[in-house]
């Protein structure tokens, strides 16, 4: 039996989707746990006894030997599910060059070049709200020279690569979706979100954000796990 | 011809290092054109001009159709070099599921769980010192605030994953040298430096690190291209 360690509003949701598609597809049966974020906003002290790093997801899959069972990084489990329980590689790129490029680059860039500038974002303006009232302008400050000489311009040349890469197409790769859909999907949308951008000024990114969205498995995985932003 | 884009002490060092061991064993050639960083550490807009993300590492492999021919992302670059030019699997994990695996894991590690914190730590600390006299104390405790409540546990969890992974073992996977260690290398050598940590606390990683440095093709990237760090 696999199961799946969630944690509300986090990278977890790409395999809790995932899952739920291969479900769909296949009939693959797993077990879900759900956990809560901290009074701090991270990763309760729980999820530490699954995994020494301590963040979600965590996959567990019991029909892996003894002491090799519990496999974490989101990319990761997601080309571990495709490689063993994706039989008609419905959600794996086509063995053309192409393909197996773009699948790739776009997996290695969620993490690699977009998640990055978003959750430092995320941290700074955390770092606002938390401040007390005197140090609040300076903290804002040091969040305004962040966003402008390095975090904002990320996410917007990121963005604005993927929204190039699905002009006239549906999906990232081979006009189906793919696990590179499933990993960027948690970063582009967070991006628009925490970078308070407008959907509008990424038209192709938005229809494609909607495709994902629209998926029957990704409603399922909504309703069990919360919205995943 | 392979032309790479390289940024003096950047993660394109990872690809330098990798070209230079497939020139050894494969006696591959290719084309180092280098950058230096702007007045803001930035890399400069040159590269903009070669990849609208703007960073290094960007490789150009002319072999490939035009207007396909520019690769980035450092495990993707990793990848696409060791699939078409690592004939013989030298740098390449073996075909069992455990060395697929940790392969894997340890690529996206990289730069899914390792580096953000060890980068944010790095603008933190750079807004302490461009903060004028009075913010400094402020901007000094909102970096020591994010941290304690977040970075320095990512970090050090990270590495005593790592520290756990080399137990007996000269490299990650197969008992070789293969893209796993050339991507994390970078990662783990900067959260031991930007950590302002002691290798004396992570041995074992202190000899995977040193097994890294004392290749020939390592020298001959640091000769080529300057210290990574």
């Amino acid at each position: 039996m696999i199961t799946l360690h969630h944690l509300e509003k986090s990278r977890s949701f790409r395999v809790l989707w995932l899952l739920e598609e291969l479900k769909e597809t296949y009939g693959l049966e797993y077990q879900l746990i759900s956990y809560n974020r901290n009074a701090q906003n991270l990763a309760p002290s729980e999820l530490l006894q699954i995994h020494s790093m301590g963040k979600a997801p965590i996959l567990v899959d019991d029909s892996l030997p003894q002491g090799e069972q519990v496999l974490a990084e989101s990319a990761l489990i997601i080309e571990y599910l495709l490689k063993f329980y994706d039989n008609r590689q419905q959600f794996s790129p086509s063995s053309a060059f192409n393909a197996w490029r773009d699948y790739q680059f776009w997996l290695h860039f969620a993490e690699g070049s977009l998640m990055p500038p978003v959750v430092m974002k995320l941290i700074l303006l955390k770092a606002v709200e938390k401040s007390p009232f005197f140090a609040k302008p300076i903290v804002r400050q040091v969040k305004a020279g962040a966003e402008k000489l390095l975090l904002d311009g990320n996410v917007q040349k990121g963005l604005q690569l993927l929204e190039k890469q699905l002009q006239g197409k549906d999906w990232l790769v081979d006009e189906k979706l793919t696990g590179a859909d499933i990993q960027l999907y948690f970063a582009a949308a967070g991006a628009i979100k925490i970078g308070q951008l407008s959907l509008a000024d990424f038209p192709n990114t938005a229809r494609w954000l909607n495709n994902c969205e629209q998926r029957t498995a990704f409603a399922k995985a909504v309703e069990l796990g919360g919205k995943p932003l």
